[in-house]
């Protein structure tokens, strides 16, 4: 089932961060509906800061990746759109050539900045940005997802900003609203969500705002959650302990117990699949 | 220091296994004095198998992503040379413009399949393999390392044949011996060592016959150690963990403190080197 | 109409050669009813020799653009598959994805040289190459077309082991089958043909016998011509003149007459449509 | 010797199209001193609009082909940068690692669109601008030349406008200027060249005002000139021509003696070479 599909029925999504085609996988093996391909994430793991530094055939490089070893929707972070409507309809036929559906853009400038870099950054025209919706929407048809994500907030705007862009970006035909915020709790996305009615399914990315529990975030009208760069987070905290641990003792011993097994990598990989494609045409 | 320095002067080097910017930075970070860019978890990465399906341009795009990101010598794991002399020239020049001058070559065939699967994989004929070897020599220069991997003992051909193709390569101008076997210990490594007598440097893989301590290698002659594929390894048992927890408790409060934090990502990928030119020429 | 239904249909088809996006829509302009995505042509293109140079995936870059570009069905001359049977299920993959859904593979080893290089090139196993065959007709499915190209005749083999590998490679389950030659008339072509007896479509590559009418191929049963590499190499011509000229006199007054106009070539670019979209979208 | 010596030594240069590999050792071939990297040529062989439809890294793969393939040095049309100066530097590192080391960015907003299309285009705020230009003498150093483009008057403003963006420019660190103009004849180019009295040394696109003899050129003080895209141009013309002839004639009879041979093509791609390379490699 696409993404599409998933928020017309109402459905709450949990959407896991992939970063490449192996924590694609992982996504996939451990059982999400939906992945988030995060933009920090996808850059991080080509070494890159997340500010465009990676250009947008690059990023799709990635995302095919990630397309063509799994069968779960993905839903791309597509940043600020790399560049006006123009880059948006290129960006969007390469998604949809790739078999990815869903594309969310965010309401900042080109290049963008990581949202919780500095303060204040500023925010795109609201006609510019609806443009865009527009452009995306009319390129990947009926069954292509646009989630337009509002930057006010995490950029010191009014709650009234908010709203009053959110507003215009179904107008423009967004599919739903992600409304972010880096505030230690929900409570500015719960009052969002609130004041917003349910026009639109919302949203939203508990990085900041980690203890609030799922349930909370569903009673309040947010039916889909984003845990957006805890893969990378994840692979990052365990391949610095790993690296140390053998630059220090030049050896395997305390290692080996602490990592996957080759055969388990194999499994990720289709190694076994491959080995029947080599029965059959390599006999 | 390049690896061709290192070699000269004798030095012991731990090669730590990296496969993208980011893994490659982590090794970096902690010290070690060159990286490992294994074939298998940068294919792994990208979510295919261990058999040259990824296209050695989309290998390069990986390896420039790591060497753009870090000032640590690479040595690559170049397969069997994704396909003749030819292959290997392209390969080489291309390495050389993205600045990674160290390659290795194996003695099998072309696509290669990972040497931990299957038994008695078919090797390269001598004369052809040793051409390979003097394309890359001739096409890297007087900087550029090139280290040849031996097949023999993890195919199932005699300690014999082992010698005899490391001696042929070093005829052929390979600047070390890569000796490989999938045994649980160390002993036919060791014993190859022993035959060898010194005549190049030797390089060790100990993946299956991990237990074996460092100094080991070191006392019987083998100066050269590669962690071949610890760091994805890793990746993934922290990834799984990561990812399961959070499917099943919809919830991150019992991850933000296993995982690394977003400062920490943000400055293994310069943010704040960022911020410094954001500041210069973006006041 | 697809290239499987033309075979299917009996049409006699004229493929074109194209190695770039801009010479697909001279093509497509023209009004050819196919493209021929000459291999020669797209590595001369990028300034490499027709021996492999160029990876598979950069291959695909090029056959992205002539796509995405144009409507025309594409045959792509696959070379002899770009490894063994896995990197023929990989090249087929990619190439549905941007939708190219015919490939002609020949039976060379990998990498491959040009044809009308040297004499008497090494030919493939019948049994691997039949595999490649088999491998490209179960990725590709129904809709697509493998054409098999037989290099018995210009290697110097007989015209019995040029009908023997035609059959093993139909009854490997080929659409049609490529009988090339470097003769300077048609005629071993012809008694390949007659011989042959229909049991499967045929094409014919008259680059050396460039003077062989049209309608005596199709009398002679070959229903599939391909202009193998008249594009580049008439633009070789004229870029050659050009640049002559103006070194020489240092001036375009005798050049502008002689050239396309900016605007026929910005009608090739669609930058008319271009034109709609900005008004569309940033008004 | 690069172009930053021919602008320090004041020589006179003309700068020659080329949008691949292969026109670009054309015009090695024929002679030229420099290669003009076109963005609409490049863009248009891709069978794409001139309005950055290509991503900064697809034109970087173009570069890298022609670079590889050539000795002459390449001026790339940097467009205006592809994003903000932190795009720029990304590009500038990209060009030296291809050994590509000069830049010529235009004072317009990303995407930009051709400057012959439409009237009054929006111009980028001089500092903004200032601060590419620094970035990219910063990123490139002492042999990376940095050409800034006015579009000032191409853009509808006031000659007071082109000249005191072009001051700013070289208080900037710029290495020329490029004065645009689409006038049917040089006035305002040689009107600007004569009231910026020789600070930095000019380039002129003579493209619309061809007419205009190249001693005039330099009589007025305009030592670069740049025959912009009629290679690209040329070959339009002459592939219509030929694919028209043969869809007509259905017949190469008659396109025989008007293409370039086989032999003069293989000449071009370096056949001859990799012929020795194989008797070397794999005799």
């Amino acid at each position: 089932m696409n993404i599409q599909q998933r928020l017309a029925r109402g459905d709450n999504t949990q959407f896991m961060e992939a970063h490449n085609g192996l924590s694609a996988k992982i996504v996939e093996h451990v059982g999400f509906e939906a992945i988030w391909a995060s933009g920090l994430s996808m850059s991080a793991a080509m070494g890159l800061s997340d500010r465009n530094e990676a250009s947008w055939s690059q990023v799709i490089n990635v995302l095919e990746q990630m397309a063509d070893n799994t069968s779960v929707p993905i839903l791309v972070d597509g940043d600020s759109g790399f560049g006006n409507y123009l880059n948006v309809i290129r960006f969007v036929k390469k998604l949809q050539q790739i078999n990815v559906l869903a594309v969310c853009i965010e309401d900042k400038m080109f290049p963008k900045v990581n949202s919780f870099i500095g303060e204040n950054q500023a925010l795109a025209p609201i006609d510019e940005f609806c443009n865009k919706i527009k452009a995306a929407k009319d390129t990947g048809g009926s069954d292509f997802t646009v989630v337009a994500r509002v930057e006010a907030l995490i950029s010191g705007r009014s709650m009234e900003e908010a709203l009053e862009r959110a507003e215009a970006y179904k107008e423009a035909g967004a599919d739903a609203i992600l409304i972010h915020s880096k505030k230690a709790d929900a409570s500015e996305v719960f009052t969002f969500s609130e004041r917003w009615g349910g026009k639109l399914p919302l949203f939203a990315v508990p990085t900041k705002y980690y203890k609030t529990e799922y349930k909370e975030f569903v009673n309040h009208g947010i039916s889909n959650l984003i845990w957006a760069n805890h893969l990378i987070r994840s692979s990052v905290r365990s391949m610095k302990e790993t690296a140390e641990r053998i630059f220090k003792e030049k050896s395997l011993v305390n290692v080996e117990e602490k990592v996957s097994s080759l055969e388990e990598l194999f499994s990720l990989t289709n190694e076994r699949y491959m080995d029947d494609l080599e029965a059959k045409y390599n006999p």
